[in-house]
């Protein structure tokens, strides 16, 4: 449509923020499939088809129509609040169906509870780097953000407690990613749990867990959820059937105290009526088939073996030349730092002239530095393009380098 | 969850507006199958089953797992929105897919705009009664609206004009559902879309349209849309897949401006990144079969008949009483007045103990009374159902005239 005349104040409109992940992604899109994307958090293909989405779908469209077809109820389906309280007091959280809101994935469980607790000017303290579009969405309402750096212990909690003292103002919120965190790869340590849930205490600050990739762990021991934890302080744990069945459905979920629940419930009643009947109820039935357990195996399998792929690979390629990257328990990705002074952002261009594309570690903060390092997410291609993309890789450091 | 600390000064957290219609239609899921509910705005189960998802679902995901059952993009599946471009330029409206964004049905094209589009205080003109969760969701982004009467040809835009002067603000949007008008089922005169528009004009306003059941008209000659209208004039023109296919995949779409829906796209990517894949891919397959136009045609054949039974049966019981309702040339719902003085409210408690529900018409407004009349959905419930429905009715509404 061609425009037009502005309303008055046009200029005045609220600022919108979206986030350079998606102009990588779609950088990545225009360069169609001879491009190796190792820029996405998506689940692998084979991962999406192990789930055997098409009899599933066929079964609960026509055993219950109106159910799996029809407008469902704002705060979810009753079936699926069950499974999801009763998964997450298999994690030590004490939530029945009630405590839990069904959302269009882990992200809206975020900005509804951006929506509920935040007001415009609030502080919020956040991982440096930080989940791209969370960190978007809390600025969509208004916060601002204190950017804590991220270690392999995750958010370096000794230096949040300064970061608030120096910014002499009380936070409202902490945004964290405790396990296999976007985009590091980093768990938040058990002391630093702890740590965090005393400092929010201190604060009268609310939690917002995003835990997405917690089932997703293949190494290690399962650490207690904040949610689990937290005894006088109020968290929000969002969480997402993405990463664990299929993304393409949009079915996440907050799980919160009631009232919390019930403001969430409010506010997404007006934002988009009820998350998909069809998703969830397809979420249900594969649950109902007893299949979760077992494609949960089947899925830290496949991504352990990506990951071990793609850190083989780094090593053959890039091992000698001062890049340097962690070792995460699970999840989809690895923190790639080059030495100090050379451009993630110029690398990316001289990959995708190479056919392989990432995301700068820049597109994860607002105002800290990560220019010389990136996200490196293993999860989407096969093993044989992991090892042909990190060769491409290769070839672009070595002309960033030459250039530099 | 058990709670735990409020935040600093939680008492102060954002207003969050809901609606009344999601209490009724709770009241109505916990009377189970036997209450007959005029309540919901929904398709008819017999309209669900014509679509055949069951085939279709299965098709997209064993051809294209990774389109079906993957992310999608922010803006939506590039073949979805040159379907809905297509149909918008067929409809008058100079679109290309570059002007559509994708959306989690029209309630979440009617939020992105508001979110976008909207600065808290700002004034909005809206018909009275209006669209519930619009009317909250409006509110729940700051919005002031300004109530304007809604008579057989819509909104009375004089009426606004005049509204406006005794504001003595300017506005900055409308919203309006010209066609079949949720809760009213009335049709905005042509006179009255350009009036609306050169007031719109006038004050520099946007125009928020929400036309979800165009494509439903059963009598009389299809209008042009605001959109295909404009001319100056900001428009953001919403539709859904919800009432013409299926409201549990969750799609629908806003067409504006570039600009607008660069906006929209990037506020959407941080509130739930992108709409459902699996939702995005039946609509594509459906549309590709040639299956649409032919399924438009029974959904119409099967509405009428239904809104006919409906005022038929209104007819028989209650036509003697003082009883009023209109004769919508399309869409769900017919507009129900009782005498002055007769609560709509009152009625419910009585019908549900009958076995009937609807809406009572002051859900549907903020300030303006509409407690005599209510919302008579006819799309829901089966020919016999209506009819043993309005049976219930009458003998709940003798039981209000007795008692007042």
């Amino acid at each position: 449509m061609s425009a037009t005349v502005l309303p008055d104040g046009a200029d005045d409109v609220r600022e919108i923020f979206g986030s350079f992940i998606d102009e990588t992604i779609r950088i990545v899109a225009e360069h169609g499939p001879g491009l190796i994307s190792f820029a996405v958090g998506s689940p692998a293909v084979e991962a999406l088809t192990l789930v055997g989405a098409g009899d599933l779908a066929r079964t609960v469209i026509e055993r219950e129509p109106a159910a799996a077809l029809g407008y469902g109820v704002t705060e979810g389906d009753p079936e699926l609040r069950e499974i999801i309280a009763s998964s997450a007091r298999a994690a030590g959280i004490q939530a029945t169906a009630e405590d839990v809101v069904v959302t269009a994935g882990a992200l809206q469980a975020i900005d509804l509870a951006c929506r509920v607790l935040l007001r415009p000017g609030d502080l919020v303290v956040v991982e440096s780097p930080a989940f791209a579009n969370a960190l978007s969405a809390l600025r969509n309402h208004g916060a601002r953000v204190l950017e804590v750096p991220v270690d392999d212990e995750g958010m370096d909690v000794a230096a949040a407690a300064r970061a608030i003292a120096r910014a002499g103002t009380r936070p409202r919120a902490f945004f964290v990613v405790p396990n296999f965190q976007n985009p590091t790869g980093a768990t938040l340590s058990m002391e630093r749990r702890r740590d965090m849930l005393a400092l929010a205490a201190e604060h009268g600050a609310v939690v917002i867990e995003d835990d997405p990739y917690r089932l997703l762990r293949y190494r290690g021991a399962d650490l207690p959820p904040l949610a689990a934890l937290a005894d006088g302080v109020r968290v929000v744990h969002c969480g997402s059937f993405s990463k664990t069945f299929l993304p393409g459905i949009r079915v996440g979920w907050a799980i919160a105290d009631r009232d919390v629940v019930r403001r969430m419930t409010a506010a997404k009643q007006t934002m988009d009526s009820s998350t998909s009947s069809l998703g969830q109820r397809l979420v249900v039935e594969f649950h109902r088939r007893g299949r979760a357990a077992e494609h949960l195996g089947a899925l830290r399998g496949l991504y352990r073996e990506k990951q071990d792929r793609a850190r083989s690979a780094l090593a053959r390629e890039l091992g000698d030349d001062g890049v340097r990257w962690n070792h995460p328990e699970g999840g989809f990705y690895v923190w790639v730092r080059m030495p100090e002074g050379l451009s993630a952002r110029r690398l990316l261009d001289l990959a995708l002239a190479e056919g392989v594309a990432f995301v700068p570690g820049d597109a994860f903060a607002v105002e800290s530095d990560h220019s010389n390092a990136f996200r490196f997410s293993y999860s989407s291609p096969t093993p044989e393009r992991i090892d042909e993309g990190v060769r491409r890789l290769r070839r672009a450091y070595e002309r960033l380098v030459a250039s530099s």
